[in-house]
């Protein structure tokens, strides 16, 4: 239990966490001790007695911004230098899969989660914060980012999934995008499952799952696909 | 009333809904009727009497698959054809602002929250489901990725936002990453806000922002200000 993986997550709504991740596989995990999940309210470190975390921007401008000092104050008591400070923004780095699996292998991560209009930037360059982006959209805080960020992460944490080779085949782990999957009924609507896929042939069946996963990442994701090219196959 | 932007999310997992939703922003407009959400569990259209969901992937390998016959099932009895029915996997197109822009604009949406190893592709094919990712990396199943769409969209919903004003100069709406923010305390640390910010010039102040917002997507971000720059400057 010494050695559980461990998020720490600053926010003014802990009341949503851990929300989803009480459930199924990540709240299983969180149940047996593999991961913990501490959420800590940012407004118990305000100072003034109306415990006030915002103010109006500086220069005009709607909405309101969280004061430096409040969080400062925040992250300096409860974060841990061991550990990457992350602030998800949308003016931060897109979260990759890569990302996900560096965070699964350290020792845990601290999650900041802006409301309003976002932190007063002093706070994040003088924290030195790591800006992540779930992608190019706008949330209305931190919160739901900090959910998909902490689940991706569990997902990964040794003994959370089912079998050993869970994970290894789906999207991104090997620069592609994941081929279609099929199960039973043998005939839906008139749709039959791929003959190569209950030919009982391991080789043709692993061939055709390859060459499918490179005809969709190829036609879906020319970004990618042209990574994965010069890349040089990682996978192979 | 009648005329509430709607939501129905088919999952396994109902009871994450409305989660972290039901709180701040998002929970105050689904109190006063803005927005209604309607989580269903698929496994009430399992047809056998062990309430089947899921089935091991022909061809083999790791991880269950879902039943396409069980989530046409579903779909099939919830979802309006008014409204746009989304996947969520990590092999859809990547969700943009403007995507949830226009989700904003419509009627509502239909959410199919995938688990396991996702569905069967027949059942994706036979309703024409459009594929939707979060981003490039991995969830333990749709829905922390249905309450970040959700999230998105719901702050731009008619009323939901306080200022009229909000959400149009924050990151992406313009083309551009969002400029940086400042608030009282004056000095932090020994850092000052920018002095622009405090002249009272309001074109100064606007030009500082403008600059520092093209600056930040320049460095951060040479795809997006790639793509501003063709597109012809959309905000001026």
């Amino acid at each position: 239990m010494n050695d559980a993986w461990a998020a720490t997550v600053l926010t003014l709504f802990p009341e949503m966490f851990p929300g989803p991740l009480g459930l199924s596989l990540a709240g299983r995990a969180l149940a047996s001790g593999v991961w913990k999940l501490d959420a800590v309210d940012i407004r118990d470190f305000a100072t003034d007695r109306h415990r006030t975390v915002d103010g109006t921007p500086s220069g005009g401008g709607p909405g309101m911004v969280m004061r430096a000092d409040v969080v400062a104050a925040a992250v300096d008591a409860m974060h841990s230098a061991a550990k990457p400070l992350i602030y998800l923004s949308p003016r931060g780095k897109r979260l990759t899969q890569a990302r996900v699996r560096a965070l699964a292998e350290g020792p845990g991560v601290t999650l900041l989660c802006g409301r309003f209009e976002g932190l007063d930037e002093r706070v994040i360059e003088a924290r030195a914060m790591e800006e992540v982006s779930l992608g190019d959209f706008v949330l209305s805080g931190g919160e739901p980012a900090a959910l998909a960020l902490l689940d991706a992460v569990v997902r990964l944490l040794p003994g959370v999934m089912g079998a050993a080779a869970s994970g290894e085949e789906e999207s991104f782990e090997s620069g592609l995008l994941e081929y279609p999957h099929y199960t039973r009924p043998q005939v839906f609507e008139g749709r039959e499952i791929p003959e190569v896929l209950t030919s009982g042939d391991h080789a043709r069946v692993a061939r055709w799952r390859r060459e499918e996963a490179e005809r969709l990442t190829r036609e879906r994701r020319p970004d990618l696909w042209e990574k994965f090219q010069k890349d040089g196959r990682k996978s192979d």
